[in-house]
């Protein structure tokens, strides 16, 4: 048990920031100032072997390409454009070739996005103990006025969700997946999204940060969220490791979002809408989802 | 084994940089262009338990301050000013307290040098294993024209070290130390310093990657390396975890640094000379100080 909530709790009141922080803790990045009109996008994300690929079975370069990606859809997150990482990487008991492997893995799929991968570190976890945790950060920019954030959807936006949800384990997803680089810039630099995060502790968690984040109500319709092959609809609500974006936008541009959405982008469902209440996510029949389906994904 | 050597031997010359990218992997940081006339440096180190720390003896709060200090170390290597950082910690087996204690502790030690704390991500390594990973990124700036690298070091340069060496571990000072921000900073801003790196894997072995990087043959005056009490000099050339700065200055200036030294400052030494010749780090009467004193801390 590593206690999330209380630790962020506990923590983030406490940070120092600096004013040229325009954006702390509790979003997918941070943000900060560094002069001329973009702000600069700070993620990180880690990858625990077993726990987020099977170390005895998941090919190394796709172990590898799982980390950088997952932090490509926190840029995609916030409307970003990726640019350069740093990989880190403490292991036991693996050989030269799987550890070239694993960030040749997270190289190629930096180079196909054009992002740099410019510095790292190596290191031993302690003899026998088996355990290998991978860790990446990424840094990207966003114009000032263009940043998206979990905070923003308002009462009337609909909401929206790109591509499908759940089974993302035993389809492979969780590995496969296209980070929504292109689909997020296109609706932070039209101005369509209010709010937005990307999901990849479920749907309905994640949801549920997003209605906590902008003090809203959602309703979100399970028969209307889109699902991969395979999944039933608690698995398209809970299962995690999705990496979809779900945003909210304007009624009023809706309808021209839908228009306009490119036919190469991962399809685009209107899954719901928000509206004044206390945060939390319900069906249309007012039902809290959240005590209807129990789960979604923390690690 | 981690192979690390052979790992970034085949890794490194494959990455693809960007042109916006000043200074790639190999130093002790990135440097980027962010437009403007600053760069922006990134560093990445691991911390960990009963590695770089011990699990059941070192209080939280000191192993998370010394995973941000020695990435502190790496920008004062550059003469850089930091900024901002993200933390990472993977554990198994601690309560919430030890997990604030220790991101306490890192916060802490950033905000005593205006470093802002703006992300991070909390995992668990697998049940049981025990095993727990810190990583922290820390990003920062320094003028373009300002930027000290492992390389430049010229035939004729003095060589130069802050503080003192060896017995860190018994000590303490590995959870001790002060980065040396004002003494890498003061180097860089009045052009003192031809190549710089911070000695973190012991003197030698450091001393050898200057050398490496400047293709140049330094002589180092074991007798005249300052010692940490309770070190004596194999320990000073070896055993690593110094956290102080080795630099080269060109002779001309060698007199104005040693005059303008601020006495606020860590002690300043000259323990030897930049001369042309086949890369490698000697004693003064020619012999192979790798060779006599084998040893340096790689992790």
């Amino acid at each position: 048990m590593i206690h999330e909530l209380e630790i962020l709790h506990r923590l983030l009141p406490t940070l120092a920031m600096r004013a040229d922080v325009a954006l702390g803790p509790g979003d997918d990045c941070a943000a900060v100032e560094i002069g001329g009109d973009r702000l600069l996008l700070l993620a990180v994300d880690q990858l625990v072997g077993d726990v987020h690929y099977f170390a005895g079975r998941t090919a190394a370069a796709a172990a590898g390409a799982k980390l950088l990606k997952r932090n490509l859809s926190d840029i995609a997150a916030m409307g970003g454009t990726p640019a350069w990482a740093l990989l880190v990487l403490a292991v036991d008991g693996r050989d030269a070739d799987w550890i070239v492997g694993f960030c040749r893995g997270a190289a190629d799929a930096a180079e196909a996005v054009g992002v740099a991968l410019c510095g790292g570190d190596l290191a031993a976890t302690p003899a026998g103990s088996g355990v290998e945790v991978g860790s990446l950060t990424i840094l990207g920019t966003v114009g000032r006025d263009r940043i998206v954030r979990r905070q923003g959807a308002k009462p009337g936006d609909a909401l929206f969700v790109t591509g499908e949800f759940g089974n993302s384990l035993a389809s492979g997803h969780h590995l496969d997946f296209t980070p929504r680089l292109a689909e997020g810039r296109f609706l932070a630099e039209n101005g369509f999204a209010s709010a937005m995060l990307d999901v990849s502790d479920g749907l309905l968690l994640d949801a549920r940060r997003l209605a906590d984040a902008s003090q809203v109500h959602l309703t979100l319709d399970p028969a209307a969220t889109p699902r991969r092959a395979g999944a039933e609809v608690p698995g398209a609500l809970g299962d995690g490791e999705d990496y979809e974006l779900l945003f909210a936008v304007p009624a009023a541009r809706a309808a021209e979002l839908e228009r306009d959405w490119p036919a190469a982008f991962a399809r685009l469902t209107r899954v719901g809408a928000v509206e004044a209440g206390a945060p939390g996510v319900f069906d249309p029949a007012g039902e809290n989802l959240q005590t209807k389906y129990r789960g979604g994904y923390e690690h």
